[in-house]
């Protein structure tokens, strides 16, 4: 018989009863019945239920050890009788009667528990993080991150990718975020940079004559934590593919993405292929922002042209001064009461924003303040222009257009959570495309790119000489899911006139380029094939199929948010040998007071 | 028709004769045949013969431009006669006569060619990277690398393991190599450390009730270059399980090593399951170190014993004096010359030690110094007791025990080469086990682990108790292949009591233990399973897949020697600003002169 075990804690079934098995794992939980000793026994598996009779050894040993002690147990499977089996447990119908019992590792008195779903602070979580994550969601929330990046790499594979590691000990990269660095030895007052992203070297793979490349990348921005970003380190698709148009991209990781919500959905429904593709413009529209949660079947309307020059003196004159206003149906409400309307009104202004006005429906019945001014008929049109029914109100977001539209997006949003119109078992993805080339930048008084430099503009080096710079679109595209943007991407200027001409146009000489960016612009020198490509984050996918909000609670062990690692006691100070070593010095921060 | 390709350069055949297609792909070689240009037009997939007729637009465009421009054509394709069809090309029976040429990217003069096999400088390989890896070999490596990876990970899988991701940015670890510091923003004048391995993190995934992990880790050592490590970051196969015995680490990751190197021998062949098992002792004296290669058919035998009271005065000197003779034959010398065995002795010499001593045979005529000095009787005794053949020599290394078996270790490296009896087409795993727990510090004067504290020693806890230190083995083992030692690996001490215990036979106190490594021990006492693993190294992995000698021929974007990326230009100096955000000071090292 195996030293540890013959079975693991989740596999006995009736058809085992009478053998002799062996099981090893924590002791999860602990009953007494009248002198018999009930022990769920757990591993990574799952649970079988032990017996201890009165007066064996064995029960004198189990009677003595705490939860989460480790154990080897010898003995018979015993059906259980029809009132005592438990359908919820795989092993049930079965339970073991322990005659040996070994101690693997005795436990001290816990910090925090394993067994049950109590809250605990997150300090103490993650200084005893082999504790927590014993627990069963977190358990499961990594062994499904696990399962998650495994089907993604296969799915990629499959797709015709290749995985490379692209090295993480490197230079500074121009993503814009801050670095860290690491002090070189050999190199004294020089410094390595941990990568932001691959961006650099996936390029630079395609420049190699690679064709598709991918990997599960770990990337590094010294940034504050948010809920959705882990201070230090993060993973990401990262993929890139030669000779490709922006369709092409999108056709090799829909069915990616699709393919692992699908499996990891558990009930839940995802958008089928291809995913929508939603011009920027469109997108600022229609949801306010460039990140919009399709779950959510709210669509804002641009009604500038409805209150022009309609004698509805504040609409008419915003629009008369060149600003917008733009509807927001909040669609089934004729049951909501003034309340409701006037709470969305005070938070906008407590937002900052001008306010909403609203209309609002009761089987056909309009109320509120601007059905008053605006006048019945002027609002039924409205109303029909907008196809909505008789118990729909409508929110209103008026003022410069960059306003408006934000504070329309933020107001649908809103609208759908409170109405409970955001459909929680879905996952609804798209393309947002077409994003432009340039912006006006109205603090320096000049054109600017407004996203990527890098990206190839839409007309390539005639549209850069022809157009208007601000009409001029970019190969460049976001994929969202649930209004989580995963990822930006774009078909890459490889070309470097077109890149110079670019640059030109946002009032940068070609000295600026080839100084600023000289390694990626003399590899474009040597042939470069046209490529593309995108990076969804790894972490940010797990949280949506686990259900998440916060990102720490799908990574096995991380940072807390001031960027420690209690558990390992990191950052810590060194030792002056090393910092000699390295040629640096720490300076002394400024003593308070 | 796409944008850039309807075929890549590996697809065409003679099916598709007459079919216009598209291909894109960097020009290779150029040849003007009679005004008639051929181009080998290369993809990462392959090459196609692209044909430009004189006097046509196409001819002209290409002309123009220089090997390694990209470029997409757009023709017919064309069979070829018998005599032109090339059948060492996939795509040897037909070429495409180009009628449409897109210039994408126009290529300058290169600082290094790709077509041709022209052995290149070092620095300029590695600042030219994306040059260099176009070229077939180098190109070819890192393809093998992907796939020997994605092979690794698939059978890690089958095997019931799970992948998860530790931290970079974490704490310095024991593991004896420097560390690279990483300065917190956060915290001032504190430092992460980069992994060395994740040796603590897989640990603490055990106690953290998973059960059978792994990774393709990347880690970190701050140490001098050599051949076969690069300086700055290397890969490694980690792996751990959970209620495992040495056999079952060893039946886990056999069939994965074995089915990679299998799957990637491409007609080599791999020692068959199970690998042998050799104890230290056995290997230190039959291979004289503990990474034998086990191609070379020599073997090692102690004939201290034979030389006792021999007469034989140096021999006899020496074993009575505690010192050792070891023998290494020298298979099938009876053509060698004088000079063969002379050569050996001087080289002995040379590595300082005190030369090696030898017999030869010419059909069973004897020679040699020893031979005359031993006796003839003695001689032919010894030889039959070492069952050799009337055309085998013999050399000779005696001396204290530790010195004799590395210069036993050595020559028979060194015999077993020169007389070509290493077959290189063979990859011979073992293991090596039964590593001494303690050895004796003849410097300290004390005992100390020999390799590992960590790992448990053969009879646990009463071993310690009851056993002389230097008489208890470990379970600790190697993994070794051709000579290389792919990893170490152990099974855990994960028992306090024990862990105290060893460390109090190595003169450390308890107080030392919980100070040093209050961590892991602090872990082990909520409840800690048995648990044991392993770590071999990916790059050399590969290394002996792509039968490479350096290390840097199987990564992507290696580092030089002295820890420079020449191509992103790291390391690099950084900004005033960077430095003072992470509250350290360059300190200027001292002037010359």
């Amino acid at each position: 018989m195996h030293a540890y075990r013959t079975h693991t804690c989740a596999q006995l079934r009736s058809g085992d009863v009478g053998n002799q098995v062996r099981l090893s794992g924590w002791i999860h939980r602990k009953r007494d019945h009248g002198g018999v000793l009930f022990i769920d026994l757990r591993d990574h598996y799952g649970l079988t239920q032990i017996v201890a009779n009165a007066g064996t050894e064995a029960l004198r040993i189990l009677d003595g050890l705490r939860a989460e002690s480790v154990v080897t147990i010898t003995g018979k499977v015993v059906a259980r009788g029809p009132e005592a089996a438990n359908s919820n447990l795989a092993t049930g119908e079965i339970e073991v009667h322990a005659e040996d019992v070994v101690t693997q590792s005795s436990a001290q008195e816990l910090p925090m528990p394993v067994a049950g779903e109590a809250e605990y602070p997150e300090d103490i979580r993650l200084r005893y993080r082999y504790l927590d994550l014993r627990r069963e969601r977190i358990h499961q929330n990594i062994v499904l991150r696990s399962n998650v990046i495994s089907s993604i790499r296969r799915r990629m594979i499959d797709q015709g990718f290749t995985e490379f590691q692209t090295p993480i000990l490197t230079a500074s990269s121009p993503e814009g975020a801050r670095d860290y660095l690491v002090p070189s030895r050999v190199h004294p007052g020089k410094f390595y940079a941990l990568p932001q992203a691959p961006q650099m070297f996936k390029q630079l793979i395609m420049v190699a004559g690679f064709d598709r490349y991918f990997q599960i990348a770990p990337c590094f921005r010294d940034e504050d934590a948010r809920a959705d970003r882990s201070p230090g380190e993060f993973y990401q698709l990262d993929f890139e593919m030669s000779y490709v148009t922006q369709d092409d991209v999108f056709n090799a990781i829909e069915p990616v993405l699709h393919g692992v919500f699908e499996e990891f959905a558990n009930g839940r429904s995802v958008s089928p292929l291809p995913f929508k593709r939603i011009p920027y413009r469109e997108s600022m529209l229609k949801y306010g922002n460039d990140k919009p949660d399709l779950r959510n079947p709210i669509l804002i309307t641009d009604v500038s042209d409805h209150f022009r020059g309609s004698g509805f003196g504040l609409f008419d004159k915003i629009v008369g001064g060149g600003g917008v206003v733009r509807a927001i149906p909040a669609l089934g409400t004729a049951d909501k009461s003034r309340k409701f309307f006037d709470d969305m009104n005070d938070w906008a202004r407590s937002e900052g924003h001008a306010g909403l006005g609203y209309i609002t429906q009761k089987n056909g019945e309009l109320g509120g303040p601007i059905a008053k001014n605006h006048g019945e008929e002027a609002t039924r049109k409205l109303i029909a222009e907008l196809g909505l029914g008789p118990n729909d109100g409508i929110f209103f977001a008026a003022g410069k257009e960059a306003q408006a539209a934000k504070l329309a997006g933020l107001a649908r949003t809103r609208v759908g959570e409170q109405l409970g119109l955001v459909d929680e078992n879905r996952f609804e993805f798209c393309w947002i495309v077409d994003f432009p080339m340039f912006e006006y930048d109205e603090e320096a008084k000049k054109v600017d790119f407004s996203h990527n430099p890098f990206s190839m503009p839409q007309g390539e080096l005639e549209a850069l000489e022809t157009k208007d710079p601000l009409d001029i679109l970019a190969y460049q595209y976001d994929i969202v899911c649930n209004g989580v943007e995963l990822s930006s991407g774009a078909i890459r200027n490889h070309r470097p006139d077109i890149m110079y001409k670019a640059f030109e146009i946002a009032g940068y000489s070609q000295e600026d380029v080839d100084t600023n960016f000289s390694g990626m612009i003399n590899a474009f020198k040597f042939g470069a094939p046209p490529h593309g490509g995108s990076a969804p984050g790894i972490d940010r996918i797990v949280m949506l199929l686990a259900n998440e909000p916060n990102i720490r609670e799908v990574i096995l062990f991380p940072m807390t948010q001031k960027a420690e690692d209690l558990m390992m006691n990191a950052p810590a100070q060194v030792t002056a040998k090393q910092l000699r070593e390295l040629h640096i010095r720490v300076v002394e921060p400024p003593r308070a007071g």
